[in-house]
């Protein structure tokens, strides 16, 4: 069963004063790359695995998919996700993405943001997802990058000339992650690209395209600190196709 | 054009006492996990990228390859190459795999072990081998690891713990690398690990697996330095079919 951190008052009320809580799609950095590779969403059936406070679904309306599931595990998010909606073709639905049971070939596109590293065995909701789409539907998903996941102890290294680096460790350890983000304790699963790839292959997604997620020079120019993000890159985006 | 290291007096010197020169494949510590990717080899017309003293040519043979064409820019390696084996089927051509022109339609496998992060512009060569093996040829090959060849200064950090941590920089900076390894001013060229997948997505290369090398126990019971292989990867390996 996948750790429901973002129940944990602490971590919620970190998480909720987040640019990308506060102010939806538009306060990620990564948000611009991600929609990049979005089908047009125009009458889709959409399901948002982690969907959060409904942010994507509610833009995924906006663009006028036909109906929109946002499941998540926060009973805490998906209250907030309700309130901020009256739109009958979206559905919130509190579950585990892991343990979830999802209708076949019901799906248009499936989708995550910075969700499927939380799941202990992506394998077998990635089987699931495959069986929920419809032949040619498409899956778009943001992860934690494996360089970001894999150090025991993960955080920049300041040399004495001010140059930052990425320590990396036990990459190819694959497993459980304890760190310490917004609160004690917080539990992902570290995977390595090969995994991410291999298990897309192996399930018969096809055509489809990788990018390890790094900011504009216009994302620097406003945001300076931003630059640091191209030391490594924070965010893994998938676009495959059942 | 690429940088002919491979010739240069000490490089060659300390390239030829290496394991892998040496005892030639099996001194390698990837190639199992490499062998384990390529298809049977008896009948198959093979072209080798960066082949070197010419192991893999010799070994192809011995698995009844039909034909094999090996590639090499250095005098020195091809020379005793050459040396080695009086094989008609076996054709070593000095060229830099970068420029050279390969026949349409003409192999069945292309292999490159630990030579294309020395060329440039590695778009235009895979696009060049797509049209030199037959659909549904199979191209295999070994790089240093985009994690590895990263850093502007690559090498092992050690905590106070003892524990090695490999400082990641510029990541998602591609271009040279220079290095000390051998000799000095190694010139390699830092990729992406989402460039090598989508450059072969776009070539229209199609099912295949990638896998990033680490040591199996055996391995490490047999030579426990290679424990640190696993804290992050030295080395991508690919397989792909046209």
């Amino acid at each position: 069963m996948t750790q429901n951190i973002y129940d944990n008052p602490e971590f919620f009320e970190g998480y909720s004063r987040l640019g990308r809580s506060i102010e939806g799609l538009d306060g990620a950095a990564e948000w611009p790359a991600l929609k990049a590779l979005l089908p047009e969403l125009r009458g889709l059936r959409v399901v948002d695995l982690g969907c959060g406070f409904g942010w994507f679904c509610r833009w995924a309306r906006q663009q006028s998919a036909a109906a929109v599931l946002g499941i998540d595990l926060s009973q805490k998010m998906l209250a907030r996700a309700r309130a901020t909606t009256t739109d009958a073709a979206i559905t919130y639905l509190k579950a585990d993405i892991a343990s979830v049971e999802l209708p076949r070939a019901a799906f248009d596109l499936a989708y995550s943001s910075l969700a499927l590293h939380y799941v202990e065995d992506l394998g077998e909701l990635l089987a699931k997802v495959h069986g929920a789409l419809i032949p040619g539907g498409h899956l778009i998903f943001s992860v934690e990058h494996p360089i970001f996941t894999a150090p025991t102890q993960p955080g920049w290294s300041v040399g004495v000339s001010g140059k930052k680096t990425w320590p990396v460790d036990s990459y190819l350890c694959e497993g459980p992650r304890r760190t310490d983000w917004l609160a004690k304790g917080v539990i992902k699963q570290h995977r390595t690209m090969a995994t991410y790839v291999n298990l897309l292959l192996r399930l018969g997604f096809t055509p489809w395209h990788i990018e390890e997620w790094g900011p504009t020079d216009d994302q620097i120019a406003a945001r300076p600190a931003l630059e640091d993000e191209r030391q490594r890159p924070m965010f893994l985006l998938v676009s495959a196709r059942r």
